[in-house]
């Protein structure tokens, strides 16, 4: 074992050496490093399948199916991807990035295999956040009696990415402090006799051991309801403990339960100590475990504004799907307990939760990635918008996000918030904005959806003079006698600014019409907009459902003549490279905008 | 006890009454008479909430909160709701029609009271079919470990609308069944013979521990682990048992979760003989229990044309989220058990399973409501459509349905699929169209979604000499010389095929342009539409992001000039009605269409 150890120890080099240059997500790599080492030794036929739910802890795994050399560029424009990709290689058995997929996709996948008669293992390896999903319940409950060859590792770490919360998790403690490491009833009863090997070792410990039986007697786990074979808790860390789980659970003739403990941030001290700072990071200085300052970002500037609007308004709650930290809750968390709601990773459950706090009189915001917003497009329809609640959205990286890729963009929230009624859209520029608008939305008697829209990272440049008019609309530049519109809203008004300049320089005028409020479209931009012949919408989100189609409508209807370019994503994912790149590629930028205009102007 | 066994009878005879005439939901409704009476009166406080999960088994309820003269017009339009609706009563605490939502919903609540020093209890009832999907768990993982006056009533009938499946639907049965004295000499009996080894020890240790004993007596059930209270299983249509559980529900110290069991379609012979035939019903005749003979619908077409396909393919899978019958499912259940999937009122579910099912080479159908899968947003996002995989969708009940009501339109799908890359989406107007399309989608070898939208029952009128064109879009009429094309697609063709003619008479002519696909557009469509100077585009679908809006923009790009007028769903709810009516209403039906026209033409 000595030789396997140090495998482990130098994927662990590895993984760390990387993650400080590139960023990425540390401690949960950090935690699996044996467990994905002899998965793969004991999985290792032509038919065999991994698969990772969320897909952020398969660092060892891809060093281990031949991507050890790939992995110095991974989460790079042309790089390999931070999260399982299937166009990446064979091993990758789905594309992830979102929580709690695994078994329900595993299980079809095994399905499928059974039908096609064809042999081999399924095994889907599952975090105690990810558990917290309802998704994830789904799938248990419908693949819990299903034939062998089925497995469903737990992987549990006693965290999501800050401390699990819920009763699921409490019950997880349960069962791990048992002072039981292998449970034995199944086994014996169904398992023992082909697993020869194993079963006099077994039978031995089981025979002497008063409290194991005792235990065996009375009680079930959850996953023994379910219909699995429970098996655990087992030492993650430890190889030989995991050879042999794996080695029973491949010789059991039902679905199998593994129940693995470890460490998250394992072998690297900074980590261990403080896993939820090194869950998704950024590059970092090895020996200290620093991180490189980043500047105040909208997260921060968001929280903190939460917190003195709730100091004197005690009807405001907040709400998080296991991101904490990440949507700026910390402060309110530390200042009102009482109203601060961590629900897991379920995204359903605190938008519907949330319309039961608004029924019950008060004001819940609901803080959220926008690419995990999209989990709760029917809870925001039938437990929302339909009952006329008052919910507000803090939708944090909205547009495009950078490194984490395509299931991480914040693409699609603006497309799909704009099909359900009774919701307002705001789409700050500036941290000033975003404050005025948090303040506005609270303090409305308006009975919908108020939906703050704000990117990753920090406030851009700021034009001299520019002043926020805290209306829907802001016109710069002369409206009567310049040709070129240019429509924009949320950051890329930043770039829409400079490239005015930038294009005045070379004798084309144009002026910047800012939205403040996306949905509804205020139709008294119409009035603006017929002044002008030539209109540029540039949209950092996706053109189908987009504010840019949407007035592109409306400006038909209107009887409007002129020229109407659109530059949004179309119709596509965007994969991960630097967010610079990313609003380089797709025009959004200073220069992009400059070109896009100045190519048609020279037609 | 008599006079309220009275009660009860008059309860079911006034819901039998009114169910025969105006259809509605009857059999889930007649099994809760006893439930709903007990709680009310158990549960009088001004401060006490009774939330019903979907909300379809509220009628006993509506009677006993002021309603029961109204329940003559449930459905119907101006009248009540089939549904519970937070317009409609102060009694119905949230508008429902969607499943797995009053735990969450009503915890949130609890929670806003709790903040507010309110007291008063607050009651979810949820049925073991709601118990299937996900945001159940997530709500019950969050809620166990809250304070008292927090109780979940499991409203356990073994059903959803077909038949229950999945673990936690055997789990019910197992503690449902459990006489606690025999489970207990049962368990002794088998586990320690099949464990010869261990046996004795086990007897002598069970002998001597007599809190052992008690603890395998008495085995936690999950909802224990979950951190409620469990009491039950109690006898749904016993008054007194009722009544002592909730007496005591009352006074517990923690949640808690009382599990009541009940019959579906209790006390009319018809329906708890075939409780699945009246669950949501059209008008029957009471002595008989005979529906009116309905023509065929699209469902039913679905259903058999899948089944021909499957014989010849082996790889078709059909999945439904517990609407077998529903959806057309029925025969190919009976035919192919091995292929198909009930999942459980578990939507999101059923379509990561088919992205496994799909990486595992087979082809998966999921038929499935349009409304509810508004459910499945993220994982056609994140488990299909990223990573290329094909599936078809079959969404039944797309467009206008009549009298359900605003929770069962299905007006979303067109506009949350068109924000979605690599869907296709199929309208068909008759039944030969769908047949087509189906064996299309299937035998295509593109990787994504095929989505084929249906309408709720019959095909509509065809008119002379209407022949599919098998492409993706038809036109009717004379292109060349025509000023006024019309352009529509879906079942509202047979409604402009008639308008047409009778604009004619009028001396109004018009050509119609008929899209099979809808997403995504098909260019070619410009080169038609160019030759009109007027456009009416009428939708049976939201206007938001539907496809007269992408459409408009897209003329506006490529610089058409002329008038566009879009008649469809404006951000708006369709509350219950007639199907008929709500067409009339929105002048999607032949008068609409031809007074939209003529008015425009008179101006």
């Amino acid at each position: 074992m000595v030789n396997k150890k140090k495998i482990c120890q130098e994927i662990r080099r590895r993984i760390i050496d990387v993650v400080s240059k590139n960023g990425g997500h540390l401690a949960s790599n950090l935690g699996v490093v044996e467990l994905t080492l002899v998965l793969h030794e004991i999985f290792n036929g032509k038919n065999d399948r991994i698969i990772w739910d969320v897909g952020h802890q398969c660092y060892a795994h891809k060093i281990l199916t031949g991507r050890s050399e790939k992995l110095k560029d991974i989460r790079k424009e042309n790089g390999i991807s931070g999260f399982t990709n299937r166009f990446e290689s064979e091993y990758d058995v789905f594309t992830a990035g979102h929580s709690s997929t695994s078994i329900s996709s595993a299980f079809g996948l095994a399905q499928a295999r059974k039908i096609n008669s064809e042999p081999g293992y399924t095994i889907a390896i599952i975090g105690d956040g990810a558990l917290t999903g309802g998704l994830a319940y789904e799938g248990l409950n419908n693949s819990g009696r299903f034939d062998k060859n089925f497995i469903v590792v737990l992987n549990d770490n006693e965290m999501s990415i800050s401390k699990n919360v819920g009763s699921i998790s409490n019950y997880l403690s349960k069962i791990r402090t048992r002072n039981l490491y292998i449970k034995f009833k199944n086994i014996v009863e169904k398992g023992l006799d082909s697993t020869p090997l194993i079963g006099n070792k077994l039978k031995k410990l089981l025979i002497k051991s008063k409290s194991a039986v005792k235990k065996f007697v009375y009680e079930n786990t959850i996953f023994e309801e379910m219909g699995f074979l429970y098996y655990g808790p087992v030492d993650g860390h430890d190889l030989k403990e995991l050879n042999t789980a794996f080695n029973i659970a491949k010789n059991i003739n039902q679905p199998v339960f593994v129940h693995v403990v470890t460490t998250k941030g394992k072998g690297y001290k900074f980590a261990e100590k403080n896993p939820k700072n090194f869950h998704g990071i950024g590059s970092f200085e090895i020996t200290t475990g620093n991180s490189k300052k980043t500047n105040e970002n909208f997260s921060d500037v968001f929280g903190e504004e939460l917190v003195r609007i709730a100091e004197k308004n005690p009807k405001i709650c907040a709400i998080t799907a296991a991101m904490k930290s990440g949507t700026g809750l910390n402060k309110f968390f530390d200042k009102f307990k009482d109203r601060f709601f961590d629900v897991g990773i379920a995204e359903e459950h605190a938008v519907t939760f949330a319309s039961g706090l608004s029924v019950g009189g008060l004001i819940p915001v609901f803080a959220v990635n926008s690419s995990f917003l999209q989990r709760t497009y029917d809870q925001l329809i039938h437990d929302v918008s339909i009952q006329e609640l008052k919910i507000i959205l803090a939708i944090d990286r909205s547009g495009l996000i950078g490194n984490d890729g395509e299931t991480h963009q914040g693409l699609f929230d603006i497309s799909f918030l704009n099909t359900i009624p009774n919701v307002t859209i705001f789409c700050p520029s500036f941290f000033d904005e975003l404050k005025y608008i948090l303040n506005y939305s609270i303090n409305s008697i308006e009975n919908k959806i108020f939906a703050i829209r704000y990117p990753k990272g920090s406030e851009l440049y700021r034009y001299d003079g520019y002043e926020y008019n805290k209306s829907n609309f802001d016109t710069h530049g002369d409206i009567n006698n310049t040709e070129i519109l240019l429509i924009t809203y949320g950051r890329t008004f930043s770039f829409a600014c400079e490239a005015r300049k930038i294009l005045l320089e070379k004798n084309i005028k144009i002026c910047i019409l800012k939205l403040n409020v996306v949905k509804p479209i205020d139709l008294k931009i119409l009035e603006v907009i017929f002044n002008f012949k030539k209109i540029f919408f540039f949209e950092e989100s996706l053109k189908s459902g987009g504010v840019a189609e949407k007035l592109g409508c409306i400006l038909l209807e209107n009887n409007y003549v002129g020229e109407y370019k659109i530059v949004a994503i179309d119709d596509r994912y965007v994969k991960h490279s630097s967010m610079k790149s990313q609003i380089e590629k797709y025009c959004l930028s200073t220069s992009g905008m400059v070109n896009k205009i100045s190519e048609f102007e020279n037609i």
